[in-house]
């Protein structure tokens, strides 16, 4: 293999600038690693004159990606927009073809078309790695297919978006409500300044969820619907009870194998207070893992951000230039099955339902006698009144009640005019 | 690279067996992921007809391990036997020079002959892999080598003994003491039932903690004393009065950069409740890295038995076997420099004391006197008279004091008649 090896830099947001500077910092201790000397031969962004925490070296500046293929005799490419398809597709589809390794944080990409390019990598001999797609600097990826390689995991779960982990924190912290927070965290570079909705309505940690999910199965990427639900409807309201009730809400990503079916979904849940993972706060993401022979592991580390990400990206350009050639989801294409999906009908679940109702006789009993026609049975009941404004939230707990169930008990409280919104549902975990 | 890979097994205690039986069971697996087909050529071990788990092919039994060199062709070496010397160096030794691949868990002979064990295989250009010396199934030495490969890392620390983690926590459950704990865990197979002394008086974590920290900071391992403190003195009673402080007692292993200097030590340690670190409890390990860029990482998991050490090994058996051939300390021999150690007499910490002392009145002035003498300033002081033995407790918590004066200081106590025993020293986290 070269000695030498040259790298293109595709998108300079705040990751791939990052990025760019530990590269060029770090070139002797990647040359004292790995052996090999590595060049920035060229680097892409939409406009070279943004305004950027590092300088960038023009005579290697290309504004369209593709010519650089023309150009250059590239090794290894780091792709670093982030969108699902359109140019990131197109520049991580040519290196591949070209047989040059490819390194990105892009989960967006890998959980719509992972199963393609790792197949275009496989053909083509070269790497593709994505490390920094979940869990930020946490080598969960790396720990999936090497560290725990012979285990046979049957669960994986955690909290793996930071942004909504930081506000659910906030809110519970400070007692302000969503819209405050979200703005709080906007302004702090936790949440996308313009459009953070694939945040918080659970889309992020559910690309994530398939990307674990199918290194952790040996299993295709799943593209079928699931369960997603996101913290935009959790109200401060919701997390004053859990407290009282001795428990905490967090948006976590499980994803599992019941009778080798599949079982992904991604949903605020109210976990017991001393629960492990009650009490990983902030950013912070955090991973469980339960597998045989090795038991159940824990990995947790900060989520997002450059630093981290650049730290997994890092890990991954190391790798390859020590020459560690790999499937890139553990296993060949060929041996990866096909996703059988677990009927979310048959999950049951203690709920947590809260209604907001007129504060007057009958609307309690209308209400539990509408729960247990529906089979869902009460574990515990908590009223609370609010005499100004004459209503009610009443807030109940239920036993195990079948997914089904809920959904159809939801739908039918929508015709009762005693309920003043949308019962707000959270799973208990 | 050949297709097929010849294997020996030197050791058949719990560990040498479970992995036995975990290779016959992945043969295919294993293939899967890496391409090559594994033989297991040789094994051997003390005694052929000792009464084990899984049967052993008597036709490849080997009673001498050096023999097999003669006889067999080999390309993976995997010693289970754990002594730091004797026979397990000289058959990792010979497996060395005679360019076979080395997998081991045994983080006393990897400790004490690391440097010159790793200068071998790099001069004959194989893998001594130990994953499994540290953590059991937590892939710690791959994240600090692989996963955070250019991170800066400045301090790495945790619970590294489950056996010495397992009793603090069984006392603090139970309230029951010490020796009665240490013959439960015994039971369990938690504690060696023969002399578990290695486990409990930090022999072992610190063994680990110099694995890590030669990885973590590039330096060759530390061969000089340092401050390594056990278990054996905790009595029910301090873990009863930590509780009352909201605090937990628990053995850490911590080592860190300080000025360049590497700081290494063993204690217990008294934590907050509400730190992680305080509720990993049982046979639980968890280490926590702080590095650059990737902030504070923590990865937990099962940290002994038969189980997670497999998985472990069978990781580095893996990552051998797709040729991945790797300095086994992440850089070159010649690289690694040699360790300045820093001088604990510098080190300050705030410090619990606990006196037994005769109920007398001055007794308690006498002490704290001699406390200002010594420039230990107090903090809080609660006493806990035992009426009956005419006796009574001091709980001191100290601001922080510098190590030397603290050392000074235990030591002009031994003189004070009216202090009964040698104080209980437990240093805050």
């Amino acid at each position: 293999m070269n000695k030498e090896f040259n790298l293109a830099l595709i998108g300079l947001g705040q990751i791939g600038n990052y990025l760019l500077n530990e590269l060029n910092k770090n070139k002797n201790d990647i040359l004292l690693k790995t052996g090999k000397k590595i060049n920035i031969v060229a680097i892409s962004a939409k406009n070279i004159k943004k305004k950027r925490k590092y300088k960038i070296n023009k005579k290697i500046f290309y504004k369209n990606p593709l010519e650089i293929f023309k150009k250059k005799k590239l090794d290894l490419l780091i792709e670093c927009i982030g969108m699902s398809d359109g140019v990131s597709k197109k520049v991580v589809e040519t290196a591949l073809k070209n047989k040059i390794h490819v390194v990105t944080p892009n989960k967006a990409l890998i959980s719509k078309h992972g199963d393609y390019l790792a197949k275009l990598a496989e053909k083509n001999k070269v790497n593709l790695e994505f490390e920094a797609s979940v869990g930020g600097g946490i080598p969960i990826i790396r720990t999936i297919k090497e560290g725990l390689a012979t285990n046979k995991i049957n669960k994986v779960f955690g909290i793996l978006n930071g942004t909504c982990n930081y506000i659910l924190s906030e809110m519970e912290g400070t007692k302000e409500n969503f819209r405050t927070v979200l703005k709080k965290a906007q302004t702090l570079g936790y949440a996308e300044p313009g459009n953070p909705k694939l945040d918080l309505n659970g889309y992020d940690a559910l690309a994530k969820v398939r990307i674990l999910s199918s290194l952790a199965f040996n299993k295709k990427i799943s593209q079928k619907k699931c369960l997603m639900e996101g913290i935009e409807n959790i109200e401060i309201k919701d997390i004053e009870i859990a407290d009282q009730l001795n428990l905490k809400i967090k948006l976590l990503g499980i994803t599992e194998l019941i009778n080798n079916q599949v079982f992904e979904r991604v949903h605020p849940c109210l976990i017991k207070k001393d629960n492990y993972i009650a009490n990983v706060n902030g950013v912070m993401n955090a991973i469980i893992l339960n597998g045989k022979p090795v038991g159940e592991s824990v990995l947790q580390g900060e989520g997002a951000g450059p630093g981290p990400t650049s730290s997994a990206l890092m890990s991954d350009i190391l790798s390859i230039l020590r020459g560690n050639i790999k499937f890139p989801f553990g296993i060949p294409d060929s041996k990866r099955k096909s996703v059988n999906i677990y009927n979310i009908k048959n999950y049951s679940n203690s709920l947590y339902l809260r209604f907001e109702v007129k504060d007057k006789p009958g609307v309690l009993s209308s209400l539990t006698s509408l729960l247990a026609k529906k089979n869902i049975s009460v574990e515990r009941l908590i009223q609370i009144p609010d005499p100004k404004m004459k209503t009610a939230s009443i807030v109940i707990v239920t036993h195990k009640s079948r997914e089904i169930d809920a959904q159809k008990c939801l739908k039918s409280f929508l015709k009762n005019k005693n309920i003043l919104k949308i019962p707000t549902l959270i799973r208990l975990f």
